[in-house]
């Protein structure tokens, strides 16, 4: 690698993105509601229809990677359809700010036999930061099956600790960005961020202004 | 058709689904929130990967067929998206209930040139009930394409009034809704609706409550 190359590497990561930096600064404006974290997560199914749900922001996978992490039920129906289709975008609507995000992109799921063993830390790491409720849910009856009137004890297993070791059903999607917009309803503004690779093959983010 | 048969379809229609009177709940008790109309619409691109998106309720079709209506430009690329593939799923998150609905279903795109004169109807309907601002976005430069500097002018057309005719830029967007989900977060209670038709050909909405 030419060192011109490296260098922009570095500095890619010295420097934030542009729309990494302006989610944050959503998230800041918006965090006395209870739901700013919660976001739209549209994949397509193996019938090739559109699926659609909420699900919790749970971080940037880490300072130096942009992706984005949710957690899910290895039962789920979306970890047979990620498998067959990884392609998924994220509709964010910030009432405070009446911000719009668009996040498109490829998803993995890391589930309990992941051998990627950085995936595999930051899985644990997301468990041990989720309420007890949240962790109790993954020892649940699969998501998604008729209800059964029997076995209310099947709801009411304790919840595993936060240094417990993850649930085998714990999953952590990780989303890999691949572009952004940014629609602000108040200006009538409208940013859009793509991928751009270099001649060197260093990365950076374009922006671009587009028409609302 | 059989006695039995006329009776049940009109039935159907004297009885409101269980699922949009569901509906028209939580948007009571969601109605001091500005954004308890806004549901994001997921569709699939032409390449196959999913689009998600934030747009607003512009209410049912009417007392007797229980799609849901949106708005949308004819030159925004959902339009051409939709021609290709018609399916769609909604995820409508009501924040003060803690609910989410999932309304899956196919598109209708009704546009400057449908013949259809009950839906050309409801598009005049929609158009007309509409704020100032929203009926002037139809009259501004092309959504998506990159912003010109120039030509400040474009952008402050005078709106078109409640009464003049739709632009030919303006659709509405019908969704026939085949599906519907219903999650409660509070109660952790979670239904499933979906069409059956019966022998005799009149339709009505099975309700089956499924595990969260």
């Amino acid at each position: 690698m030419a060192l011109a190359a490296e260098v922009a590497a570095v500095a890619g990561r010295l420097t934030t993105p542009i729309w990494r930096a302006k989610i944050h600064k959503s998230l800041s404006k918006n965090k006395h509601l209870a739901n700013s974290r919660y976001v739209q997560l549209a994949t397509v199914r193996e019938d090739g229809r559109p699926a659609n749900r909420t699900v919790v922001f749970r971080g940037f996978l880490s300072d130096d990677d942009d992706s984005l992490t949710f957690v899910t039920d290895s039962r789920s129906r979306k970890v047979q359809e990620v498998a067959a289709n990884p392609a998924a975008e994220v509709a964010w609507y910030f009432p405070q700010t009446r911000e719009q995000y668009r996040i498109a992109g490829n998803l993995v799921i890391v589930d309990s036999a992941s051998a990627d063993s950085a995936l595999q830390q930051a899985r644990t790491r997301t468990w041990s930061a989720m309420s007890d409720g949240g962790r109790q849910q993954f020892g649940w009856p699969q998501p998604g099956r008729p209800r059964a009137a029997e076995d209310p004890e099947a709801w009411n297993q304790p919840a595993p600790g936060s240094q417990d070791p993850p649930l085998d059903t714990f999953c952590l999607v990780v989303l890999r960005v691949e572009e952004v917009e940014q629609l602000l309803l108040r200006s009538n503004e409208r940013f859009r961020y793509s991928r751009d690779v270099k001649q060197d093959g260093s990365m950076a983010w374009a922006e671009e202004s587009i028409n609302p």
